[in-house]
């Protein structure tokens, strides 16, 4: 007993001209020496800032005699007094930039090899390398101030939802497995030999089951697990913002939401918001316009369908879509007229990757002369009402898809994002959100040969759209709102099902039978009989949300020990083989396969 | 689109007299229904309150009407006007307990069947139906209010050290299994066959990590896990509040932590704090003391060890303690003079079935007379002796136990609890904290001939103690501390080891050797050789310290969703067995076992 270490006074980033005079002590790293003229400048570092280090040989040959050994990246303390720099000497980017501190004395806490890449912001390692090497990433400026960031995001909406009555409730990670989804990681279990935990996708069945406890107001930042093959940017383990409220309608969680989100723009960043209240758009708008449900609307460029015009004529393109039931959509490309013929077919050859035959063009000169295959097989006036269709001006390139309504939607979507860019029609100050509703309730899946829910099974519907579910089930609209942000589908929600018999009804349209629905979702059905009330809610990704607001490239920049896109942990060095009694233990053998 | 519905204007626990004469509408649950004089009377129940309801026939004939439908835990909305009540017919135990709402229409939009238990805080139900009907269960306002406050404690936690600069980082959930330790929950992995990922029993190496990262400042509450016997009050996964701090010592994690939990039983209880600064007390003097390291300081009753004095004499129960280098140890129940033999012997009785041979027993009669086996084998002075050290006061029983020092303590331990217990010493409105230093750094396994870390392996020791670890590893003093309240250990920490050197040696010391330290902790060595900071931190365990403050008798009172002693979800159905199709892409086969 007896602890009277201080290691320091202030940190590093604290220190301005009211401490000149100040005997004080600093702790951090050395982040750079300079030798210069006799004396010794050390830049020190810690997590709050940069403070000049002066060691004079004169005035201190023992600190001056420790600085010499220094190399970055070392641990030091220093003891010393506060002087206000020369003038010309001063840092403007510092905010200890008007001061330095004259070294009195200086212990070398811990020494350090030489990093295996510089801790700057531009920084070339290989992410293989940055992810081995976690912690020394964390010291770039860059990736502390996500992580900073990321803390303040995930503290404003804590603090706005709790000064909005809503309670944080912690739901298991240990779950039940349910085939319904995507693919859970299973935890075997130890005292039951043969049965396993699932590790939750989402806590949505035990929010809603708050709902039906009366909580009224939940939330949780929640970790989910999706046992997924990690194309795109993906990691197994991520988290969601999760909010689930009681006597509500869309209008109650998408209006909270919207603020919240705009709360979060002001107080964490400069963005700029491109327009409030967030434009609704229906599913069938964007799928038309857009080619997707989560359009980016930074920009214009939209898609036009011009299945009707694409009939007239004798083009064979046209024509075999259209025989086809598939339709013919085209884009505007400002000023593309001028584009050579190996531009065009380099987006030619982008459109045949993401499945396209190909791309039909139309340029239009400067003097408002048509170069096009279609020339010669409509006449003047058909061709012309397709460039009105698309507003083509003198000076524009028109690009059209023909083929089934997926393949059009796909690589229009794809060709108009690339276009975005090109044009450099993004502004990355801009934040376009936008929320999407009116999607359909199920989409039929062909290989399954049942319907599936667009969303998830407990959804609700527009209680018109109820006698459809024996009539016409692609015809339902659900109860569902997506929140879009630039492109990323940042959440969504719906206002659920509250009753047994209309949730065991979408289940029964899933194809599932009695058995299978009471094995899994029985619990969930009798709760609903026990007086559930109207409820809805929202889930926010976290990951993606820090990401845009950070300016990012990759959710794996603002998650601090992210795994490799085929979910390895490369510092710790997971997944790995277990010991045999682990294994034992848990009842289980290894089935190892031939390798082919 | 056009989402116009609206639930309620208010809730039921914010209608009083300034809002008498307003039209409202509230929504919730049937709480009681009266039928009165031609009346109904409804209480409606949210989250928030209760308000009443009066369905007046001559009214209102379509809400009587429906009111006569209603039955408990129905969810309905009701319109209608708030009124004040007559005087004699206030509720001062209700916020709303002035006013009443005389109802204008009522809408069921859920009805409900009988619940397995009534949803009030007397519920005889059995824990098991309580918990597979969770979402009824936490209906009750006992329950409610302890989620509540869960909430409130953590969030003023976060609030709490977010203001002292502390980021909250998230540390992954699917970590790398090391067979140190307790034992892990397994995840296996679908794309390398044979390997696994483990839950993290807590994020202690990632948190030292972040403090090589620089981040100077961490916290999280942070879900653990571990795989152990369900003995004793534990959940397989479990929370913490987990603080790691670079450039500290002790006194700084102590505290910070002292005033933390000062500032939360402050904020939400009216608990009294019996003692602050919270009382420093040594390993050493606890277990001497109180016979275990989280003693209960509510109450007195010390133990006191009278090994010199029982020397003394010839009475073998002692005398043989002795010989097998045991030790003799007694404490004083206060009055306990009077007990009778049959009580004497259930004492004795619950000494036995704690491992002791049995009790001695020397009870001093109002008129100081002794009454004791002992005055048969010692002089009276000798008895005197012992009754002077215990401070032993006519009409007291003093109880002595004769065995090992381990027997000694276990066995005083409990009985000491006992009696505090019995003697009602125990105010339950005190939360007498305290914290418990100088540990040793090791203990010696027997079973596994070598040295194991008696907190963790990362804890830092006694400068002065270092070089012990060749000569004398078990007198080495940690750099660990403890928080005790009332006689739960509700957090732990230590200043960390941050030189590879020094943590090899401990590895090497725990007997592993190189290729052992090397796979499993080669990262944490590897880290500590670029630049580690000196460190310290702190982990409270979350469920237990809000069961403390809500004074609840079990940490699954204060979860919303725990699983039984056995590890079971009963309201989920987990765990449960998994498909044939989910095992194979995980390259697993189940061992069946022989049953036996």
């Amino acid at each position: 007993m007896g602890f009277e270490v201080q290691y320091r006074t202030h940190t590093c980033g604290e220190l301005n001209t009211d401490a000149v005079g100040k005997q004080v002590v600093l702790a951090g790293w050395i982040n750079r020496r300079r030798d210069h003229g006799g004396l010794i400048f050390l830049d020190l570092r810690d997590r709050y800032g940069l403070t000049q280090v002066v060691c004079d040989p004169e005035r201190s040959p023992e600190a001056h005699k420790v600085a010499t050994e220094l190399r970055s990246e070392y641990v030091v303390q220093i003891k010393g007094s506060v002087v206000r720099r020369a003038v010309e000497n001063e840092n403007p980017n510092l905010s200890t930039g008007k001061i330095e501190l004259q070294a009195e004395a200086i212990e070398i806490l811990n020494a350090a090899r030489t990093t295996p890449f510089p801790i700057t912001d531009n920084v070339q390692a290989d992410e293989s390398l940055r992810l081995k090497y976690r912690y020394l990433d964390l010291r770039r400026p860059s990736m502390r101030n996500n992580i900073l960031l990321r803390h303040r995001i995930v503290k404003i909406m804590r603090d706005y939802l709790d000064e909005r009555a809503f309670v944080e409730v912690e739901t298991p990670v240990l779950m039940k497995s349910t085939p319904e989804g995507a693919r859970d990681y299973l935890v075997p279990s130890r005292l039951y030999e043969g049965e396993f935990y699932a590790l939750p996708q989402s806590p949505q069945q035990l929010k809603q089951l708050l709902m039906v406890a009366g909580l009224d107001r939940y939330f949780q930042i929640a970790r989910c697990f999706r046992d997924e093959d990690q194309r795109a940017d993906r990691q197994p383990e991520f988290t969601q913002l999760d909010v689930e409220m009681s006597f509500v309608s869309e209008e109650d969680v998408m209006s909270l939401i919207e603020d919240l989100l705009i709360t979060l723009i002001e107080k964490t960043t400069k963005k700029r918001i491109k327009q409030r209240p967030f434009p609704r758009l229906s599913f069938d708008d964007v799928m038309s316009r857009y080619g997707t449900d989560h359009p980016d609307l930074r920009f214009g460029l939209p898609l036009v369908e011009i299945t009707d015009l694409a009939a007239a004529g004798t083009f064979g393109v046209f024509k075999s879509a259209l025989a086809a039931q598939g339709m013919v959509k085209g884009i505007r490309v400002p000023g593309g007229g001028s584009y050579t013929r190996k531009e065009i077919d380099e987006l030619t050859e982008f459109a045949r990757t993401l499945g396209a035959k190909g791309l039909v063009s139309l340029a239009i000169n400067a003097s408002g002369e048509i170069k096009s295959p279609l020339t010669k097989f409509m006449s003047a006036e058909e061709v012309q009402a397709i460039i009105e269709r698309l507003e083509g001006q003198a000076g524009d390139l028109l690009l059209f898809v023909a083929d089934s309504a997926k393949v059009c939607n796909d690589v229009l979507f794809r060709l108009r994002t690339k276009l975005g860019e090109r044009l450099k029609l993004i502004d990355p100050d801009e934040m376009a959100l936008c929320w999407v509703v009116d999607f359909p309730l199920f989409h039929y899946d062909e290989e399954g040969q049942r319907y599936d829910a667009e969303h998830n099974p407990f959804s609700g519907m527009d209680e018109a759209h109820i006698e459809r579910l024996d009539s016409d089930p692609l015809h339902i609209r659900a109860r569902q709102y997506d929140i879009i942000c630039n492109g990323f589908e940042i959440g969504g929600g719906s206002v659920r099902i509250n009753t047994a018999a209309l949730q065991h009804k979408v289940f029964s349209l899933m194809k599932m039978d009695n058995e299978q629905i009471q094995e899994q979702f029985g619990h969930m059905l009798e709760a609903f009989e026990y007086g559930a009330p109207p409820h809805g809610g929202i889930a926010l990704g976290v990951d993606r949300l820090v990401m845009l607001f950070a300016d990012a490239d990759s959710i794996r920049e603002v998650i601090a020990f992210p795994k490799t896109q085929s979910a390895i942990d490369l510092l710790m060095g997971a997944p790995s083989p277990v010991e045999e009694k682990q294994l034992q233990e848990l009842h289980l053998l290894v089935r190892h396969e031939e390798k082919r």
